[in-house]
């Protein structure tokens, strides 16, 4: 992790000295495009290797002085690269080539790494070439509270006990148990009996938990939401289950598919459905339910962005309406961040042995010293803290994204907005065909997702539907890509 | 995990406060009785709930002057409790009741939890009935580095770049799969490629990744070794794949029998087999090798316990020899602390993608900040450093125990002293039948376990073969533990 002792790199000049200057050759063009011009050389500098993972860039005095540019240009240039991943900063000490993009030569057989992959939507992370990427699924880690984390990482080194130490408890250590409970149940309204919590590391591995526990009862079919997520489906695969697609309308799932499907288990979202943004009706919720009970079937429900609401009170979990027939799970993914690999789930009495001993067999249990960090972050209120911040942040950039799209491609309609990390942006067939919207959007730098691609469905209307994430976004750039966008596609 | 606000509790005495006298029934008795009647009195208080879990305890000095005894007697039983894990210290800021004793209330089915559950040996934690406890498969927890580890942490939270926050590499992060590439080739003498290197949980989570990716191939059966840990069982049974005992003479695995068997898999522990302590002899680990390039097979080695050598220069991986056809996993589960979660494997090319594809969906990959801190401990030589500590410390206990066993159980003869945290005690069998011994080691508060335990044989001389763990024990603990053995048989 520790960048190497190279101070700066690039091409070598006269005495050894690193010729800076080559990076730029439109030096003499005007500034803006002389600052994208910087960037697209040390972007590619990078991609080449001419610049090596490690190497530490001048400060952005220094090399505005080399290049004859203004500070600012530089400083814009290292934050977006910073941003899109090929370098990395730290706080007051300097600039690096980062490590990802060389990271990445391994093949899609064995999955890449990066900052990026989205468990729900099962993205891979190719964001390193585009300007503005509105892919869903990655919440911003900039907001990651990392004093606070600091802090209560000391706090529990200093005061643990050695014995905790030992091989964990594989449901979870009882005080962060017994914390997520009172804390889901005080925001998610679920019924939420320590004694039920398994902490996980995550909804990945609460699939695949209930997916081994499901199949060595002899159920063989799962039923997923059609559009939903392709991972849920990918993650039952692994212990053994097929996948049955089942359609979803606007109110949620529809219920006579789902009761000839002959499933007995289904995944779903009900709070914000991944990705159709809709929330389920009452109506919708309770015939899942009484499904469930007259087959006596399970029902996983993914709360995955149950923590941002912005317009109304949150609905509450599907879970507090039948604990004996929901398992809830949950992580801190989207609030605080992915790499930490904390989740939970609250699993039915009937389904509780054997997901523990399951969860046993995987790995023991979750480190105990992380578990003890966010139970003293959820005591102390700094989880609380920490989502009132993401909620501002991200109402805030779904209100850019809302304008953006109002002011930038009129006729368009949006929807799902009320909650989650990102909307549905339908857009009419007057801006051309989805295909080539979508290869105009790429061209002009703009990632997106449509629709279609997470489900069967194929609409004969000719409208585009885009998925739009905004969470990892900030308002400017948001207003940026929208901007793109628009101008791609000539509205 | 915060300790709850009472500072005191016991039976509350007059105008409520507590009356501590009223746990010390034998006032009148000797020092050295009183101080084994105090700390009886206070287990017993524990466990009955009348301190509850959170309580804080008066200062040594408080509660010394209110019994009137002196006040080492008082850190005494403080120190033996909390060693046991009732209480639990803060350092200078007091000791509380700990929540472990409550929180195995669950049954066996669920796993209970605690700090030393041995996922090799399988042994469930009942420590607390015990005064010393030689079962095997828990390092000293006291050695962890604490402040060591504290500053790593701080370092990784001030310079890890947002970026890495987001979803991991399912392999692990680069940063510490070179370094760990880098610290077993050079300490284990294994064939180290970062990009076979993935990182994982434990040894635990090696085997039923393995155990999985072997059973989707195909195979039905893995062999484990005679006497062996019940445990590599339990985590292949857990991926759909049957156990076949294999048995061991004094060299290692015979070929015989493992060649007639049919497996094409097996795991073992050639450095310092669990439990017998032997090394494997260069013939049988040529001949494992040559048998599993005849049948197509694989090897898991569990090299579980490979850091600590004390005579002699460590023997070297066996995966060293073919790293096509072993799979090697570790762990700092003994050099650092089980409650980390974190390990890794070496895997051969062939099975690589599959073994990175099943990491993937049952854990998305290990958490982020956690593989950030031990690469930069490895890097920085911090955990160069834990392991020469522990190596001293742990050769120190194991001289303690060798010299207590000639003290006190003439006549003993103990093997595999070599290696590891454990050794193998023969006991005569003039010392009364093997039930008997233990029975009676276990009255006098000596927990032990027999080889017999650990797999199907059962010799007929009579003898009593004991796997006596040392690490977790101070040389003190040590010497009084045989001698309480040798009290009550006779000796």
């Amino acid at each position: 992790m520790t960048p190497s002792g190279t101070t700066s790199g690039g091409a070598p000049g006269p005495a050894g000295q690193p010729a800076w200057e080559l990076l730029l050759p439109a030096a003499g063009a005007p500034a803006r495009r002389r600052g994208r011009a910087l960037q697209e050389a040390l972007r590619e500098a990078v991609r080449s290797g001419r610049l090596a993972a490690g190497t530490r860039l001048p400060s952005t005095r220094e090399l505005a002085a080399d290049l004859g540019v203004s500070r600012g240009l530089v400083t814009e240039a290292y934050e977006q690269l910073t941003a899109e991943g090929y370098l990395r900063g730290e706080r007051g000490a300097g600039t690096w080539v980062g490590g990802a993009v060389r990271a990445g030569r391994v093949g899609a057989a064995t999955g890449t790494g990066g900052g990026g992959r989205d468990p729900v939507a099962g993205v891979p992370d190719v964001r390193v070439d585009f300007r503005v990427d509105f892919r869903p699924g990655t919440p911003d880690l900039s907001l990651f509270p990392r004093s606070a984390w600091a802090a209560a990482q000391r706090s529990v080194l200093a005061r643990l006990p050695h014995r905790a130490l030992g091989y964990p408890d594989p449901r979870g250590l009882p005080e962060l148990r017994g914390a997520l409970a009172g804390m889901l149940a005080r925001r998610r309204g679920v019924v939420a009996d320590p004694e039920r919590l398994v902490v996980c590391s995550g909804v990945a591995q609460a699939s695949t938990l209930l997916g081994f526990v499901l199949r060595a009862r002899g159920l063989r079919t799962v039923g997923v939401e059609d559009p939903g997520s392709p991972e849920h489906g990918r993650l039952f695969a692994s212990t053994g289950m097929e996948t049955v697609w089942l359609p979803l309308d606007g109110e949620g799932l529809r219920p006579e598919p789902l009761a000839a499907s002959g499933v007995r288990a289904v995944v779903v979202t009900p709070s914000h459905q991944f990705p159709s943004g809709i929330g389920w009706s009452a109506e919708r919720r309770a015939a899942l339910l009484d499904w469930a009970r007259t087959v006596g079937g399970y029902v996983l429900e993914d709360d995955y962005d149950g923590d941002f609401r912005y317009d109304r009170a949150p609905v509450g979990a599907l879970q507090g309406l039948d604990p004996e027939r929901v398992v809830y799970a949950g992580s801190v993914s989207k609030s605080l961040a992915p790499g930490l690999r904390l989740g939970w789930m609250l699993v039915p009495e009937e389904l509780l042995g054997e997901v523990v001993e399951r969860k046993r067999t995987m790995d023991l249990g979750n480190p105990v010293l992380d578990q003890a960090v966010l139970a003293e972050f959820v005591t102390r209120g700094g989880y609380d803290r920490q989502l009132r911040r993401c909620q501002r942040a991200y109402r805030e950039r779904r209100d850019a994204l809302l304008a953006a799209l109002a002011a930038r491609l009129p006729g368009i309609e949006v929807s799902g907005i009320a909650a989650g990390l990102h909307v549905i942006a339908r857009v009419p067939a007057l801006f051309g065909p989805p295909e080539r919207f979508l290869a105009r959007a790429a061209e002009a730098g703009v990632a997106l997702r449509s629709l279609e691609e997470y489900g069967t469905a194929r609409p004969s209307d000719g409208d585009v539907r885009l998925v739009i994430g905004y969470a990892h976004l900030s308002p400017s750039a948001i207003a940026e890509g929208i901007g793109l966008l628009a101008g791609a596609v000539g509205a």
